[in-house]
């Protein structure tokens, strides 16, 4: 990003780049993708069903089409082949909650990064206070709900990515300890029929997960065990999984997750954890630096870390073998095999 | 920015993009560039130097690096050549200024962009009060020397650009209204020995117009006139200019401010305002068309508006000739001859 001679672009673009984000988060908000799934709408019934004011009905429109988010015929408002599969809630490949919950939190939250900043203190409605970053969260199952499906929605990629390139032929059995809605599984277990699966997490995810597990058609293959990673033992399996979750957690912790998952693998079982990795360098993924400024925002020691820091850890605990592997966009996975 | 095959890719990349604007605008706040600038410093020192917290000063500085904002060689950090120009506050060069304005106010504030976009209404702190807009802010020196500053550094390459492209060989008199500190009327004086200005605005304007003047050695061609450009006529001059001045009014405001440069302006005289112009077809120029939301949420009743809406208004003005220029950026001018 940096140009060849001084330039204010970049400064510009990335200082007002929340415009463009906000002008999404908005329309994910209020469900125009949804809205226009399969039918363009013009510009009057389109302000009419959104409950947009005229004053700015047209600016908002057309910066979606600016952004590249809609497009406009004839006066017709219509989704992209991108929005209509991904924004339209009604969709199964609607990857919006993600969307959802960072306007409704995440936005207005790094409003107060300076303050996490000088302070080393997160910033969202638990500040100061609750130890258990997540109980606020599971004891509440409406935002529990959007919380597991916005989780998928950011993972889908990843979830794919190591369906099809994981050595699975040698495994049978495979846990995912914190799997939200259980997409991992379900990717995983889509593509490779001879697996059976186990989501591992706190009792309150057990309807949301199942629920999920039975609409992709996996509940004779895949089922959910209560419990708390800390507290409980982890579940026996051939390969354990942890997406998304070593970063949430302060280094200890990170650690004992990792000693537990080596604990409930048999010899030659493998420990899959994935992440945004900061490169080793910390020089290039600016998104998975910024996910550990977001963890700085959202939890009390939360980090996220490099492929070499994980593979280090790893060793600590005992795994013979480490890899890392890119899997898409920021996203890659460290595997230890026991 | 559409893909050809459909991919959540630039979604959430635009969805997140407010991670970047806000670790830039911090990084503003925080003075990172200024405590850089020309001396490299390892993790330690700038730690201490900008009050950062341990916790996360490492992966904010490397965010920043690999944002393109930083370089670190041998584990000192250092300005790129362009914030080291741009976000510098010792130097003149510096645009931090608007960063500085956008990260105290209208981050915040586009958090309420869907309650705008609902009601129609401002969405800052004087929502549903001073019909004044610009009231508050002048009452207040320091934050009306901030927002000048502010505007200067959006301003600077649009002002470069019109000083360097417009005629102005065939004016010797040239008057800007609303000003700010007077950054168009210095480039475009300090280009053009043969031409005297003037800047008209607000009285409070005055003491901060007239040291930006002097400071660029034009004290001797370039005077302040105080007035309200609704409630007084306009000065006279060959050429009247307003930079970033029409889009904060509506429609009966912004005809009326082309009705009286067209009075105060000679035959022949012309009249030139720019603006992050939206393109006709409005469906390419995003930040236009975002700077139209962004008046929704910080003025009663602002919008920006495409070349041929100004057109159009300056013929219903009297305008005989009229033109639209690609400046820098955003920024087009539309110039009205009479």
């Amino acid at each position: 990003m940096t140009a060849t001679a001084p330039s204010p672009e970049s400064i510009l673009q990335t200082g007002f780049a929340f415009l463009a984000s906000k002008t999404l988060l908005s329309a994910v908000e209020m469900e125009v993708f949804t809205e226009l799934a399969g039918r363009p709408e013009d510009l009057e019934t389109l302000t009419g069903r959104l409950g947009l004011h005229p004053r700015s009905a047209r600016d908002f429109l057309d910066a979606l089409v600016a952004l590249g988010f809609l497009e406009r015929h004839d006066g017709k408002y219509a989704n992209t082949p991108s929005t209509d599969l991904f924004l339209d809630k009604h969709k199964p490949s609607y990857i919006g909650g993600i969307l959802e919950m960072v306007n409704a939190r995440s936005y207005g939250h790094w409003n107060h990064l300076t303050t996490a900043l000088r302070t080393g203190q997160q910033q969202n409605e638990v500040a100061h206070g609750d130890p258990e970053v997540f109980s606020a969260l599971y004891a509440d199952p409406a935002r529990l709900r959007t919380f597991l499906r916005a989780m998928t929605g950011v993972s889908r990629g990843a979830n794919l990515a190591i369906a099809a390139k994981f050595p699975w032929a040698e495994y049978k059995t495979v846990a995912d300890c914190g799997p939200a809605q259980g997409d991992l599984l379900t990717q995983v277990c889509l593509k490779n029929p001879h697996l059976t699966g186990l989501g591992f997490d706190l009792p309150e995810v057990a309807p949301i997960f199942e629920e999920y597990i039975q609409a992709n058609g996996l509940a004779n293959r895949v089922r959910f065990q209560p419990g708390n990673f800390f507290r409980d033992p982890l579940p026996h399996a051939e390969v354990i999984m942890m997406g998304h979750i070593l970063h949430d957690w302060n280094l200890e912790e990170k650690r004992q997750l990792i000693r537990k998952a080596y604990e409930a693998l048999p010899a030659g079982g493998a420990f899959l954890a994935y992440d945004a990795l900061i490169d080793d360098d910390r020089s290039k993924n600016a998104f998975g630096l910024m996910m550990s400024l977001h963890m700085l925002i959202e939890t009390p020691g939360g980090f996220d870390y490099t492929g070499a820091d994980c593979v280090g850890w790893m060793k600590d605990a005992g795994f013979r073998k480490t890899r890392v592997e890119h899997l898409v966009g920021p996203d890659s996975m460290v595997v230890g095999i026991k």
